[in-house]
């Protein structure tokens, strides 16, 4: 896994603008916000579903980068003083507190623009129709019935009880849509995957993204801010609805691994197998950060 | 012109999630924010270009659309208190005061995603790679190094005096890369015209896109908040260079006229001839509001 994240950490810095280009403030905070931070889960994804169709790195890198974009844009902007209001993020200073809070909201802004930009710009996939078919998938998972619409259930959960599967609601866009996203434009850039394993992948992606956000509220709760490199427990200060707070800690642990094994299970029906896609399941339920 | 813009009203109402579409909250905010307002003036270029280029009405509209849902994702999040701080926006309150200020990030944030979902998912250009390449032109136009970039400049000159040069270098992100962008994919909407025509239709956006800016700063120091529809003299109380404090009125309206002359002889090399691209230019520089 850290060969990925150094791949792609060094194409971050490569496909960014350079801090001396003009406007440079604006370079920076992007430069600032996106690079030395984060687990860079999305990437990884992507990289193991390009590794399942047997895609060239070298595209992966690409549509990984976009999606890293994408998932970056949406912390800068949730941690906005309108939003949830918070100072840390990966272990720094948010980008507002480092910057201030109209270059923050134009750093999310450009590198919104700037993961369509890239997926357009370089060769991703075989052909141009799959290329834009990357394109839509992309835009519908971060627009408003994606991870931009799970932001503003979310703001509309605040204060209120969900019930379970109101909370999934919630989840499956917040994160899940951006993280089927990953799979789908990893698996997209090679045309060697039949119709039910895409399927199959989205299966697997569906379960992950769940499982990823069920173990994100374990943690919030029970680790400490310098592990997390953000600010712990503050979904229980924000009054936020959780999966610890509609389950408890156990039965939320519970059923992240129960969405761990449906995950593999939805990975036997690759032909090519999917080792790291299974790698990564593990490690997105066992993780402590 | 009237025309147009009612066709473009009615297909932008069809291309946003209908209000009662969950989040609710979020697809009311967006409809609000861009429909039943504004001048169209994207969505205008882009149907004079198309027409230049003999190309299919059905394609320029989405296209239109996809422009105009990103400049009013900028008016929205340019109203916000961190950037302008404006209440008033097509004569009725900005969409962060009518909702609220999360609600108008993520209505922005939204009618981003929703440009390039429209211009991935319709045909709107001969094949595929056409309308990569729209989407490229777009993402370019509106990121760091195109209009959210000129934002960023346009923050770092408040109650600083710009020379002649540096104010043409903000409006020429700020305004000037959208209006650029319009034309650019109207025009590519039917594959019929050469590179030289569509580098004379380049160089007729870069005109209009700098006397729209002119006249926008003659405006605001001459017409009445009621005309505008948005707050009038903003500028010379949020101490904002503008063409009328480096020029005065008579000599910016003289440079607006000049390259109203300029749009013109760019479109003397369009085979076709590029009648309603002339009149808008007229139009651009001759308004009142």
């Amino acid at each position: 896994m850290g060969r990925v994240q150094g791949r792609v950490e060094s194409a971050l810095g490569r496909l960014l603008p350079g801090r001396d280009i003009g406007p440079q403030r604006l370079h920076q905070g992007m430069r600032y916000a996106v690079l030395g931070g984060g687990k860079r889960v999305r990437p990884l994804l992507a990289f193991a579903a390009g590794e399942a169709a047997s895609a060239d790195p070298a595209r992966v890198e690409v549509a990984a980068c976009a999606l890293e974009c994408i998932h970056v844009y949406s912390l800068v902007h949730d941690d906005l003083p309108c939003m949830d209001d918070d100072v840390l993020r990966h272990g720094k200073p948010s980008c507002h507190i480092e910057y201030d809070e109209a270059t923050a909201l134009l750093v999310g802004d450009s590198l919104q623009a700037l993961a369509f930009h890239l997926l357009a710009e370089h060769r991703v996939a075989d052909d141009p129709a799959t290329q834009l078919e990357m394109v839509k998938i992309l835009a519908s998972a971060c627009g408003s019935r994606g991870m931009a619409g799970g932001q503003a259930i979310d703001l509309a959960a605040v204060g209120r009880t969900l019930t379970l599967p109101e909370l999934e609601h919630l989840h499956m866009h917040k994160t899940g849509a951006l993280i089927r996203a990953s799979v789908a434009l990893g698996a997209r850039c090679s045309a060697t995957l039949s119709s039910a394993e895409l399927a199959s992948l989205d299966d697997y992606a569906k379960c992950i993204g769940l499982a990823f956000q069920i173990v994100d509220d374990v943690l919030d709760c029970e680790a400490s801010t310098a592990t997390l490199g953000k600010t712990a427990g503050k979904d229980a200060s924000d009054n936020k609805p959780t999966y610890v707070s509609v389950l408890g800690t156990a039965e939320a642990r519970a059923m992240a691994e129960e969405l761990r094994v449906q995950a593999h299970s939805a990975l036997r029906n690759l032909k090519a197998g999917g080792t790291r896609l299974g790698e990564l399941a593990d490690f997105i339920v066992r993780r402590n950060f």
